[in-house]
């Protein structure tokens, strides 16, 4: 009789671009081992440190083909759930339809708001997987979920758990962040402060009640809320235990990230227009900076997040694809790795920390985001010769499989 | 006995974006009916204008799921076969290496035609297929591919035997265009007269016998051929009988976009510097202008093509992907309509004319482009609810069938 192997499966033929930090580029291993139990990463290493043959070790041996090994991806910053599209208004803005026109044509946030307070939850939840599906081909194993299309409680909560079903449906992680302070509901129009009385009175303690919520956010901007305001929805979020997180700084200046600082939020998003006090009150309180190139580009901006600044007090930057019906209707994570390079001018390294490590911390998850032992086995192996080629290439996808707590799918689930 | 089918195949709930000009935007027909017979398109309308039951007309019905059915999309630029990448160069550049650092790593494209002097047609042809792949999960039907990283005859031949082979093992047509003088090879740095005279001699005289290019292009630039020198290679590509075409006013205004016109050519490639003189040359010479918006992102060049006048002086403008490791590692023409719209302000419906119409007259085809009874049964079948959605997302690929030829393939070959 044979001892059972030790581990359930050992990948090799790989190398590893663990993503640790403090060592060699991208923690990178050559030739390297990695094996999984129970789920969990049990081994990271050189191959030529396996104490025995590989099939005496685990129960499955995967062989990488020479490929490259990572972290599952983390897309930290999402609005994937919501109902209708917005490519009609795209179409009459290049048109060079007015404001007035794309409004009178039911364009802007609130057509969005509308064609989802009308979807059931069924609709939401078919309407995201084509949008899931195209992050997840792409080596994606965890994904933020943000509500913000209801802008009523009952919306608000179904596309919460619509978002949870969706991890259901398919091998991805799902966080969900309860974000009823995206904007100002027609019928609030002349009554904000009234809007977020509703949040902090009924919709945020409904979302607490029902533990669809893992997090909230806000849009903290003048076209969205005030610093104010903000505050107060952080507050209610405070007395129920949930972390806060914010859209800050992306037209204009009102002190989000700092106020994420105060509140010992998880990150602060967007933040073009982020200054050396803010980068501080991050760096002090340990808030990560979300970068969303997605939507810079899409809006055409031109002020660049203060990432040397960022470097130099040292705040982790994550990468996101924000995936959105109007600022960022972008689906492709990997598109967003080159443009935080490209656009942004981080290193690959960084960028690909941006989409692992630093966006798992964004998500206040602790057990994913390298390859490391103990952590969960999320893994994504690609056709590459390098790391840097997920940087470079445009429009490209080298995923060839993916790990989901130990479990290999193929790339497309679609 | 029955009599045979009027048509072999004939689809049905689709909506038809024809991209014929004239009518209706994007040539649009809703619940549309498209017949093909002998790998032509053999009827093109409304369903209700069908005689007889579908079943009865044709010997296969697809029913397109309420999709939209366009011509098969058109790459029209691209370096698609190449050896090597560069994305040690791409991320040795963000890490802030300087020109001479980059050089002295090898970077440049320098490196690819090393590389791509030392790959025999096996490993060309299996290194543009995963490139040609991604291509064609995108509807792409017919692509050009250039040579030009072999800058001496045998490399050069081999390129284009490479790209005619691709053909072979994809439902593609693949049309060849020889680029000799696209950079001076570092044996002539000192004489580039002295390598345009054997690009003129025995290189392009050599593709022409071996009956392995369509068409001539060249890279007249200052940092390429001078006006003077590229006329020297269209005067041979004439005396040959090609057709030819132009990198022409991307970094600065040398008259290319003109030198075309005078030779009657295909396209003008870039352009961005191109002024009102050469746009007039261009329209009376009936010559298309090739937006390449993927490389104008990577260079995060600013100054855009001369769009308004190429609509006042109606040339056509066509849209590619310019996929080459330097200055465009794009696989995605879909992004590049994308691009198209949000960095050059086209309209989805001209980006979407450039990547079928007006792509297709850039190779001199005029089999292909719109769905039109006649032309060749290249289409693709997309879940998408309106034409401008393809160009509306970013990273998002609705495609669900292709057409070569009349046969139906998953868009998905890899
Ligand atoms: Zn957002
Ligand atoms: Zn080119």
């Amino acid at each position: 009789m044979t001892a059972a192997p030790r581990w359930d499966s050992l990948w090799i033929d790989v190398n590893a671009a663990t993503m640790t930090a403090g060592g060699a580029p991208y923690g990178a291993i050559a030739d390297a081992a990695v094996a999984v139990k129970d789920g969990r990463i049990a081994f990271v290493g050189r191959r030529a440190d396996l104490e025995a043959a590989p099939e005496s070790l685990a129960t499955t041996v995967h062989e990488g083909q020479s490929g490259w090994l990572t972290p599952g991806l983390v897309d930290c910053h999402t609005h994937l759930v919501y109902a209708g599209n917005r490519a009609r208004e795209f179409e009459l803005r290049l048109e060079g339809a007015t404001y007035e026109e794309i409004a009178r044509a039911g364009g802007g946030i609130v057509s969005t708001v509308r064609a989802t307070r009308a979807a059931d939850e069924d609709a939401l939840v078919a309407g995201a997987l084509p949008r899931l599906d195209a992050l997840l081909a792409e080596g994606v194993t965890t994904v933020e979920i943000k509500s913000g299309y209801g802008l009523e409680t009952d919306t608000e909560l179904r596309m919460l758990r619509a978002a949870r079903r969706l991890s259901a449906l398919r091998p991805v992680a799902v966080r969900t962040t309860f974000l009823g302070a995206h904007a100002v509901p027609p019928e609030f129009k002349d009554d904000p402060d009234g809007y977020v009385d509703l949040v902090c009175r009924e919709m945020l303690p409904a979302a607490a009640e029902a533990g669809v919520a893992d997090a909230v956010d806000a849009f903290c901007e003048g076209i969205g809320f005030s610093a104010a305001q903000t505050r107060r929805v952080f507050d209610t979020a405070k007395g129920l235990g949930l972390p806060v997180k914010l859209h800050a700084e992306q037209l204009s200046n009102l002190g989000g990230a700092a106020l994420v600082a105060e509140y010992g939020g998880l990150s602060a998003d967007h933040i073009e227009h982020l200054d050396e006090a803010g980068v501080k009150a991050m760096a002090e309180a340990g808030v990560v900076a979300v970068l969303l190139p997605g939507a810079f580009y899409v809006l055409r901006e031109t002020k660049l997040p203060p990432m040397d600044l960022l470097r130099r007090h040292g705040v982790p930057m994550a990468v996101a694809t924000d995936c959105n019906p109007g600022t960022a209707p972008v689906t492709s994570l990997l598109l967003m790795v080159n443009m935080a390079c490209t656009l942004f001018r981080l290193t690959p390294e960084e960028a690909l920390a941006g989409v692992t490590r630093h966006a798992a911390r964004a998500l206040g998850l602790s057990d994913r985001g390298e390859l490391r032992e103990g952590l969960r086995a999320d893994m994504a192996l690609w056709r590459i010769g390098s790391p840097a080629e997920l940087a470079y290439m445009v429009g490209f996808n080298p995923c060839a499989a993916v790990v989901n707590g130990g479990a290999v799918r193929e790339p497309r689930t679609s």
